[in-house]
């Protein structure tokens, strides 16, 4: 099941300028900084509310490489949103819901994500033109 | 402050339609329906995890009439997520540090919005293409 929107994703250009606005935009600064080279992106991790865990965050996402996926969406799109990130418990069972419910998975299985995550995005397509991502929390 | 990333707000063109695709999407149906006749715009909001109150929602909305600010929004930019929206706990305060700030509001004063809130706008020119709302839930 479905147990929290984990997080909001948003695509910037200038991560450094990005992120001077949005500190001053939610008063406080990020609290993790991390690139996944793998998909051509780095990231950093806000909470507006320092004082609470569990709360859905922001992540603000730019591109470290030209054909890299957010590369592709600014071109297209401009900034502004890129996905919405949902908390599964159990990635693989709720793939196949999915799947079996209509849906088309951008994956045929979970990919390592940002955060410590297993990932899975859903073709926007088929989702009122949202991302929607599915994420879980890898336990080591 | 903000304390929350309280809802998300997705622009749909046929509330129905949309209804049973985030159904499906979610594994729940939505808790509430509601319209704001003075902003064209009707509603239902979802939380994924039925069993957890205090959780980011999602909001469908739909126009109810050509000229409201959903008819142009999907004119222009078609399905997709449409607003960001953080609760904040003392909403007037808010708009000061935000104006001082350098951010510009859409509105001098808060207004009344969905599911018992007041509300106010930023302009997305100055939040990197986000319409971020701020929201206070009402005490009556």
């Amino acid at each position: 099941m479905l147990t929290n929107v984990e997080h909001i994703g948003i695509a910037v250009r200038n991560m450094a300028a990005s992120n001077d606005l949005f500190s001053k935009l939610f008063n406080v600064v990020p609290y993790k900084f991390e690139t996944v080279e793998s998909e051509g992106v780095t990231t950093s991790f806000y909470r507006v509310n320092a004082g609470r865990e569990s709360q859905t965050k922001i992540e603000l996402l730019e591109a470290t490489r030209s054909d890299s996926p957010i590369a592709k969406f600014l071109e297209k799109k401009g900034e502004g949103i890129h996905h919405l990130a949902f908390e599964v418990d159990d990635i693989v069972a709720e793939m196949e819901r999915l799947k079996n419910e209509g849906f088309t998975l951008l994956s045929e299985a979970p990919k390592r994500g940002a955060d410590n995550k297993l990932v899975c995005f859903l073709h926007p397509k088929g989702t009122n033109g949202v991302l929607i991502e599915l994420c879980q929390e890898i336990k080591e």
